[in-house]
């Protein structure tokens, strides 16, 4: 494709390599951009740059956090359960569902061989040395993708933290709620029975 | 939503402002551009900030072009025939087809009296001066959405340039070359037929 101008063909270049944004996408932005106001674009630019130049990791829970203290070190969560998640967005998806009170680590990703992802490139061993030097953590929750490669970090972080004498868990997998019964893939509505609970009333 | 930092806020609430794009792309780009390199987000950032503050628009046809003389000046351009569009991506498609030698007018939108743009609000005026102003111009093509607006855009400039002595044109419509003709909606193949052409061999 022939652009008018060297800088339209920059910024597609520029916004191209986002992830789901293609060249025609990306043009479409440009020009969008160029209709509005110029204070959108600079407040726009100015915002991606502070992002990637002032975020900060958590040293002990590798979440993103800006300056002050870490939720990690919040009075407010319950610092005896640490809930293990793949990458930042896991985090948000459940303090959004207001349903758990302790705090997190995140691997940021999971094993994945063919990805050439093995144990060593994620903050693993940060968790098993936060489980050590703790000392009052009881319970990890493996909060993982239910896919293969997230099954294999589970087994693996699990198997780590055998001797560590906490409590280890994995979300309930089933049938998700509002959900059709009948539109259930087979494998998941295959576990769904064979991990049957009781229910009692 | 709850936003671990400020930052990933600031970031997240500019990204969705552009069209298309929800809170929750703009949290997938803005984590996208954590986990990549630095220099990646300030190229980006680059980019879009030169591209709203270097751009300009050509005063004859409000084509984008950089500092260098417009495409509609260029000796390799034909400047009897104009062809009118309602905005930039037009003018590039019509230039990828690699069938159009003439030069260009860019309205920057279509009459449409629902979102209150009227002619004036449009670069009408200063296409009807650069034909009266030329004198050499032969041919005005208006290529136009086949939409209501884009009709009502066409009839409008049309009337405007009845006295001027200059030929107008709009493009061919009918079914898209490589479509299927059962799948061509009732409209376009009853005008199709309407407007059929002779056909010689």
């Amino acid at each position: 494709m022939q652009y008018p101008s060297k800088l339209i063909e920059d910024a597609v270049t520029e916004i191209s390599k986002l992830p789901g944004i293609g060249k025609k996408t990306a043009l479409r932005l440009a020009l969008h951009l160029l209709k509005e106001k110029p204070q959108k674009t600079i407040d726009l630019a100015q915002a991606l740059s502070d992002l990637r130049e002032k975020t900060e990791y958590c040293p002990t829970c590798h979440m993103i956090f800006d300056g002050d203290d870490c939720m990690c070190q919040s009075h407010r969560k319950d610092r005896t359960i640490i809930c293990v998640v793949e990458d930042t967005p896991d985090v948000l998806a459940i303090e959004n569902t207001a349903q758990y009170q302790g705090v997190y680590h995140v691997l940021g990703g999971i094993i994945s061989p063919v990805d050439g992802i093995g144990p060593g490139d994620l903050n693993i061993e940060s968790l098993i040395n936060r489980v050590k030097a703790d000392g009052e953590v009881k319970e990890v929750i493996l909060a993982l993708s239910p896919t293969m490669e997230g099954d294999t970090t589970t087994f693996y972080i699990t198997k780590r933290l055998k001797d560590l004498n906490v409590k280890v868990s994995t979300i309930a997998r089933g049938v998700p709620i509002g959900g059709e019964l009948e539109y259930t893939d087979e494998i998941t509505l295959g576990r769904s029975i064979a991990n049957r609970v009781s229910y009692e009333v």
